[in-house]
């Protein structure tokens, strides 16, 4: 991987930066964000400005260019590729460790006095927004809003912004008619007095409608707003996607039923004219639901007095609770994505020997026998396909220049998913086809300890995944090992790899509590740079527990692992491996067998069934 | 318990809530928080206003009183007492359970439109007051200040505040000078470019001058403030408390040295006086620290372009990590204390039976016996001395109508501790001298379980207590149990028995990192209401550890217990513990007979010695 040459960019920025074309003032610093103008983490090509300027392309991390200085904040998964992808006009800001300053601290430190600090206000949150300000305007400086974006003013050929045919995703995959969602929203609006809801999180919408579409890669959304009042609904998105007659039945285009629910379309643009014209009709005591990690310009639409900022949407927390319908879609989807990994792992065992197996073919070859699955739509994510050193890096992407072949000397870690029409899939299994080191067995063993503790854990109602981090990191730990990741993230269902408001990490965010029908990741890794890197991932469904007793009536909760391929037992260590962790191996495996073995049986994969039938052995 | 009767007082506050005497406008509801001007947890009776208004007499609290409705807010340790000590004038809220609104939406929901809400500025900290202030904004209605506080209006014979002799610590104790500390505060005051520092909290100062005493009971501490600047240092205080010729000789009054260290003191209530003026004599770019917890009154003091508040001043952050002489000091104090303890069993088990002994006598013998230990001061906080349901009590404190006699029945827990001039303690046991019932044992073995994970945990430099609290509750929450406090806070070296910045707690307040120096409780529970509590607590010192692997040099650390009194084993389950924690108690248990039982020999304290090692030998 060769470093992005910026020199030019860089200085065709800071020439804009002080242009009056673009700017009353000139600026002092430029901070590009690493988001579009709904916050979404995976963005469409128009929208990767700081991977244009900087040629850092991970998912998370914030560029700021000043005068002087090019610096770039990303965490703990990203600090090799950052340094690999970046040339030496940048500094990276390794975040988390105790010596990095923080965007606002290291600004005040290299800034002149009183400088103007430039943002896109449409692609910053609002609440970062605040934080930044006021951290300015504590040392004399001030952060203000360049409506043009300046990163654009520099950029040739930038992609146009995609507009993708709409799904409508009938009630046997969601479980809910989109009428209903609006009816269950408008409730929770009204047992708070909130007269409007903007939604801006392209998931958000996509769920609340039952539509997807494909306009950012991997992530089955489309660019829109809509605003839903008590008796209004209004869907901002590119017209022409609404003259597919499928749709247009999908909403009611044609024939809407009650007037409540009759859907208003109006073009993906026009959303800010319509906020304001919506915002000048309120009554004064009417509020405004927007999250607050919306785009700082459109909620500074909506006037202070009647703005009522959430950390979390109800759709977001209707969305993370799934129902019925979905669980069994995601369990589904996940027997299917079982089937395909058995294949690719049986096909992998045959070929690496030859020599012939690279990270890039082997993501090929998983995504060629995932496509063969039912109702198979796409990746959820990149494949993290990567041997030896390369799994080190914790999101990895193979590329033609980094491209290394699979041999049996070496561990493979593979780190994918995709998006079936009935759910979303994502599993880790690290591998080795020869014979493991000692010291990669008993890493492994304490990752795999970790896997087991969070999903064995029981645990009272109402418990944040916060509090289940360190239980994935104790055996790491005891041993003086760590991994800079969180354990786990939810997950949407046919919808965005990525979802809030639950989590299990050692960052202390704002998660919501855990409840039955949520589903997480569990992900514990260990990596060494330069050398091997270990993940074991399942994705867990939280689910009532009945332990002994119930303090308080509280109620108890656990996790049931849907995700369902053997977890390699030939580098555990399992005389690191308690009793009851062996017998939690042998019965997921028994659980492997009964189900992904019975599929891959009825669809006739008989290689990956034998496979299947060693690989879980009881240990 | 017999709750106060309030009627008549709600009525009197409920006047002057509306009298213009006091008050320019009318106010429509009051807020009387827990702490006085330093917001000190323990106060002195001349500030235990929440308590006069409402009877609850716990050490967290927040009342308000409406027109029409008074409610107070407390946590999980209270929710027993508090029902117990207030009137059914009085609303219990709940904390930390999902139906307990908020005070501020609270506060919302029943107040009529544009309401005036008041609160004394001196008693609410800042931060407190900011967040309040800008909810209640939110919903239009004002948070006012009321200067003089309308509790004192209606509080006839509130006693006066109190100014006892102070105590001048020697390098003995010590290890630093005052002067050093001085020294090594601003040149962190220089690093952050800071002129100013204001010292509002009492065991700062206290820690700062190494001097103690006793205006507020168990905390050895003294109402003052100081004001340390790069070259100034000012002490307010009673000026009477400052005529006695060891104290000035402490503090160099007569015959200062370097002026930069030469103490100029002032009258205690001219701290405001005086700050004005330092404020108004500073430069532009000038910087004020106080921490974001002072309260609201001397914050807005400074004004907003020179202040910085801070979450942890650097003075709590140097007193948390104890140096040499502090570690050695609290251990001393704990081997002590550990003498007295063992004597209070040994006395308690041949009394038991004959009747006599209540939760009161005993409390009283405990202190007899720690009061025999060279250089005892005092209890660090009321004892909790608890019998069969009473236990259940988180914090009870026995009183002559509640006061319970020991039996061979029921479950004695004792929570004590004591100010040594080396160091503060702070301890639980949990014993039976009868025969515990199959259940008591149960849960009793998983507290101890949870207590051993946590003391036993490795962990990476840079973990904060909040990451270990699920440790302590993981046993209990496998058997569908919990406990509703936190597991551990930061002890004081003869100071406050109850030290930030660092704790172990399920609750993410901004804790920072454990360090190595630091000591803090490990201290978990179970409570079953109206039976019987279960709670073993040892204070245990960070260490670094050394584990076999040292990812990223990061370092690791663990845990030295400090408490050196024997976990009665007879209330144990051996059958639920693990090969690793009957280790961990017989090893326990070997440290208590060398240190502790070589001290009560040396002490000539034969019975007690006897008794330890009965209750010392291996299971």
């Amino acid at each position: 991987m060769s470093p992005k040459i910026t020199v030019e960019l860089l200085r065709q920025l800071r020439q804009v930066m002080k242009n009056s074309k673009y700017l009353k003032e000139p600026i002092q610093a430029y901070i590009v964000p690493s988001g579009d103008a709904h916050q979404s983490e995976y963005i469409a090509p128009c929208d990767c400005r700081r991977e244009f300027i900087s040629g850092f392309n991970g998912s998370a991390g914030t560029a700021i260019v000043t005068e002087q200085h090019a610096a770039l904040w990303t965490d703990g998964r990203y600090f090799l590729q950052a340094s690999q992808q970046m040339d030496n006009n940048w500094t990276l800001m390794k975040m988390g460790l105790k010596e990095t300053p923080s965007q606002e601290d290291w600004l005040i430190s290299v800034l002149p006095d009183n400088s103007r600090v430039g943002v896109d206000p449409w692609i910053i949150a609002a609440d970062q927004w605040k934080n930044m300000s006021q951290a300015l305007a504590s040392a004399g400086h001030a952060l203000v809003a360049v409506e043009d974006n300046l990163i654009d003013a520099v950029w040739e050929d930038r992609p146009p912004r995609p507009s993708t045919p709409l799904i409508a995703l009938g009630l046997k995959f969601t479980g809910l008619t989109w009428q209903d969602k609006v009816t269950a929203l408008r409730a929770k609006m009204a047992e708070r007095k909130i007269s409007w809801f903007i939604v801006t999180a392209l998931d958000e919408t996509a769920w609340l409608f039952n539509l997807r579409g494909s306009d950012i890669e991997y992530n089955p959304v489309f660019f829109a707003y809509s605003i839903i009042g008590l008796n209004t609904i209004r869907l901002f998105v590119d017209q022409k996607r609404l003259a597919d007659p499928v749709i247009r039945e999908h909403l009611q285009l044609d024939s809407p039923g009650r007037p409540e629910l009759s859907v208003q379309t109006a073009p993906y643009e026009l959303v800010h004219t319509e906020l304001l014209a919506t915002c000048a009709a309120l009554g004064p005591k009417e509020k405004v639901w927007i999250c607050d990690k919306a785009s700082c310009a459109l909620t500074q639409t909506i006037p202070k007095i009647h703005r009522s900022p959430i950390p979390y949407t109800p759709l977001c927390l209707s969305k993370a609770v799934k129902n019925a319908t979905e669980i069994q879609g995601m369990k589904n989807a996940h027997i299917k994505d079982a089937v395909a990994l058995c294949e690719l792992f049986a096909w992998m065992e045959k070929e690496i020997p030859k020599g012939t197996v690279t990270e890039i073919s082997a993501a090929d070859k998983a995504e060629e026998f995932r496509s063969q699955q039912k109702d198979f739509v796409g990746l959820s994510f990149p494949t993290i396909s990567s041997v030896g050193p390369n799994a080190a890096i914790i999101h990895y992407r193979p590329l033609p220049e980094t491209n290394r072949t699979l041999s049996l000397n070496e561990i493979y870690l593979i780190d994918s998913g995709a998006q079936y029409m009935d759910g979303t899939t994502d599993v880790t299994r690290t591998m080795h086809f020869g014979t493991p080191t000692d010291y990669e067995k008993e890493c492994y063993t304490y990752v795999l300890k970790g896997q087991i503790a969070v999903c064995a854990a029981i645990f009272p109602n109402g418990t944040k995944g916060h509090l289940l981090d360190s239980f994935a990191r104790a055996a790491l730990w005891d041993a003086g090992l760590d991994y800079l990741h969180g354990t786990g993230h939810g997950v949407g269902c046919f919808l965005n790899v990525h979802e809030g408001p639950c989590g299990i990490s050692y960052k202390t965010f704002a998660d919501e509590p855990l409840e039955a029908g949520m589903i997480v990741s569990d992900e514990p890794g260990y990596y060494e740079d330069g050398s091997f890197g270990i993940r074991l991932e399942n994705l867990v469904l939280v689910v009532p527990a009945k332990p002994k007793y119930n303090f308080r009536n509280r109620g108890s909760l656990t996790f049931e692992t849907i995700t369902l391929v053997p977890i390699q037992t030939k580098v555990m260590d399992t005389g690191l491996l308690t009793q009851k962790e062996r017998d939690w191996v042998n019965e997921y495996h028994r659980e492997c067998r009964e189900i992904t073995g019975t599929e891959l049986e009825r669809q006739g994969r008989k290689e990956a069934l034998d496979w299947l039938m060693r690989e879980t052995q009881p240990i």
